[in-house]
């Protein structure tokens, strides 16, 4: 039974695709990610995609009767890019959550858009490959999101983000119809680049509902090394030696003072009594210790302490203090993830910037940096109850901005544009790019049905 | 002065144009590549850019007297993408050849689209960097090229493709307005992939007059190896082999018999005697040698004989065979390199598919292969005077595709689409991505001045 107050769109949608829901919860549920973005209203509806069908009736339904659709992964999206409001209605792939084939040969999975990122890993684990890109949020974001966002993560350093682990994608686009994209060799170049535009589109051009991922070849051999230096300053300096030595670490992650304070407070560990930000870095392959032998000696000289993990176990101890990074901060409050680039040398003027805004604004912000890309993560924290995406915390998301484009770098390294960052946008790509963007996204969605008034 | 036979519209471009040559000569040779492929007519004139505004002037006469253009960087395409006809000006970016900056801290080359690509990676060798897609043609073609056909080459197996390595470009849109793609920072996600679409779309879509180039840390440590098989059967096993042990040599590269023989006979060399097809594998890293003898190992069982290179000159001299494959064919005849690409655990069946195309259509094919990457070059030959796109060359390239898509495979796996495979496009992506890509070409270039008839 349908709410009488729903606009007659949505409503016919709704009444005729069998896995509508407009139970309350539900659409509410369906409307937030974690951007901390509350939306003033809730989708009219959700549609719990169960097969390919479901998504191209959706869509077709949708099509017919002008409904906008937002479509929906597991809903751990930074930037508000499926959050959802009155008058729309959310598909959610979320139970499309399947590995369909993985091909140890080959080195490929095909897998539905729900199956979370750290399952793929798993999965591809038992043949001794892997998934590359490997967002904090591994153990719940869904491919399809990070298909969406073009999500990055630690091992991004070296073996690139999610556009170069996609070979193929089975797409519904707005009007229901099915499109393939790209193919199942390495190398192909018959046609555009269909996977690479859709990849980061913020599902604003078509609902992915199958994709092949490129795994690779576990590496035989890691080595796994924290260091601590007196500031960020420092820590920052020396993430810029590692790359000015020619170096490729795996993993270089930075972490600053506050960050170790928070991880401290919440985990009971000493990070702060060993210094005031850390490094965190990993080699791989054949010559693994012996890269690792050069980079510790590159950061020696500025470095306060020096711990190199002697097993797997202690490898794993040092990589899972990064990743309860975020969890500990959340306990101080409402946060919010940014996610800023810039040049690879100018981490420490970035650092500078962000305690610059922290103070001038009145905010908390502990950052968090994948070094190796340039790709800092300033954490924004307001108390339980204050707006993390209005006032001061806007304020110094926009300060954030313009200190990365002082620097030559990009509002979003890894999360999209969503509704949160929508203001600064066509200050990045210039009016020229977004108007020629605007004209393609009409080429796949001429209604404007698809995510309206996000990405793009 | 302009010959009066000349359309009304190019006259007009043509004479309004300080760069424009209508010297016949210069019309000849720019209305060709290395395709083999002969229009049967010239262009009408050739546009020699010096500069962005050469660029913008040529563009926008041509928006304003509906002139096509065709762009053109080294002319060393092989799917006939800048060949071009009566009625067409051609634009020619060749003396746009600067290296306006290399940044060694940031690793980065900003880049005209005229220069060569083994140009940057002689200036990036300076610091002790290189650019990675490397096609056997390095020494002739342009950068520019290489991103309107997102080129591969030998280094691709592990560094990827250009697509990988371009950052930002700088591009000239059909109707004389500039449009910045990317950025200057190793990720960003602000707005859809312009790079990727730009990259690969064979000058359809834009014309790129700067590109900022990434650049990577020269390996410390390589190892070379060449190993000689009974039989091609046997060399793709071996490659295969070295796939399925997980292992990530940095060039993988097959040659077929035939192949060999071309080079013993125009070099004197003695490849036939050791085998009758050959793999040549480099590892690079702090562990090359580790991982060369893994690779040793594994393919030893199949080998009938294995030289390692000894130092750097030895090296190179292995490489260099693989070099001279393609100019030792051309001794031969008129040549076609075709570039199908299979699954890589199916490249023996590729091998013995082009065999019986062989067979069948009378034509001599000599195989070479990124086998690393699944990517095959059939070359076809046939006697000089013989035409090679037609007939039973035609044929042949025909029986390719079929033989590509019957393994899962692709009729171009670094080429392009150009004039030579218009035939078999929409067969391998489908009506529905043919027509939505069509669209998304007329939103850069409504009027379709640009390369028309090429690609998509």
């Amino acid at each position: 039974m349908i709410p009488s107050e729903l606009n007659e769109s949505t409503a016919l949608l709704l009444n005729a695709h069998p896995q509508a829901s407009t139970d309350q919860q539900a659409c509410q549920q369906a409307s937030i990610d974690r951007s901390g973005y509350i939306p003033e209203s809730f989708a009219d509806g959700v549609i719990f995609a169960q097969s390919i069908d479901d998504v191209v009736l959706a869509m077709s339904l949708a099509h017919e009767h002008g409904v906008k659709i937002v479509p929906r992964g597991a809903g751990t999206g930074l930037a508000a890019g499926s959050c959802a409001q009155a008058g729309e209605v959310v598909l959610d792939l979320s139970r499309m959550n399947q590995i369909l084939d993985i091909d140890p040969v080959e080195q490929l999975a095909a897998v539905q858009p729900g199956v979370l990122n750290a399952e793929v890993n798993r999965a591809a684990g038992e043949h001794e490959l892997f998934y590359a890109p490997d967002p904090a949020s591994t153990a719940i974001c869904s491919i399809g999101g990070n298909i969406a966002t073009n999500a990055g993560g630690m091992w991004c350093a070296k073996y690139g983000v999610t556009r170069e682990s996609v070979l193929s994608l089975l797409v519904v686009l707005p009007d229901g119809q099915l499109l393939r994209t790209g193919r199942r060799t390495i190398k192909g170049v018959a046609g555009y680049d269909m996977n690479a535009l859709l990849i980061g589109s913020e599902g604003t051009l078509g609902i992915v509902v199958e994709a092949v991922l490129r795994l690779r070849p576990k590496p035989r051999f890691t080595s796994t090394m924290v260091a601590y230096f007196a500031d960020e300053n420092t820590a920052a300096q020396a993430a810029s030696a590692v790359i000015a030595a020619r170096l490729q670490p795996s993993v270089l992650e930075l972490m600053d003072g506050k960050s170790l304070r928070a991880i401290d407070a919440a985990l009971g560990t000493e990070h702060q009594q060993r210094g005031g930000a850390l490094l965190l870095a990993q080699t791989d392959g054949f010559g693994a210790q012996l890269e690792m032998q050069a980079l510790t000696q590159t950061i020696a000289p500025l470095a306060s302490h020096v711990e190199l993990a002697e097993n797997e176990e202690e490898a794993h101890a040092l990589i899972e203090a990064r990743r309860q990074a975020i969890p500990s901060m959340e306990l101080l409050g409402t946060v919010s993830i940014c996610d800023i680039g810039v040049p690879r040398n100018r981490l420490a003027e970035a650092f500078a910037g962000l305690q610059r805004i922290e103070a001038e604004r009145g905010v908390e912000i502990f950052t968090i940096a994948h070094a190796a890309d340039g790709n800092l993560h300033p954490i924004i924290v307001v108390p339980e109850g204050q707006s993390i995406t209005t006032g001061a915390a806007k304020l110094a998301l926009a300060d954030m901005f313009y200190l990365a484009k002082e620097l030559g770098g990009t509002l979003t390294g890894e999360h999209g544009i969503g509704l949160l960052k929508q203001d600064w946008l066509a200050e990045e790509i210039g009016e020229t790019s977004l108007q020629l963007q605007r004209r393609l996204r009409a080429v796949f969605d001429p209604q404007g049905i698809l995510n309206p008034g996000k990405a793009i």
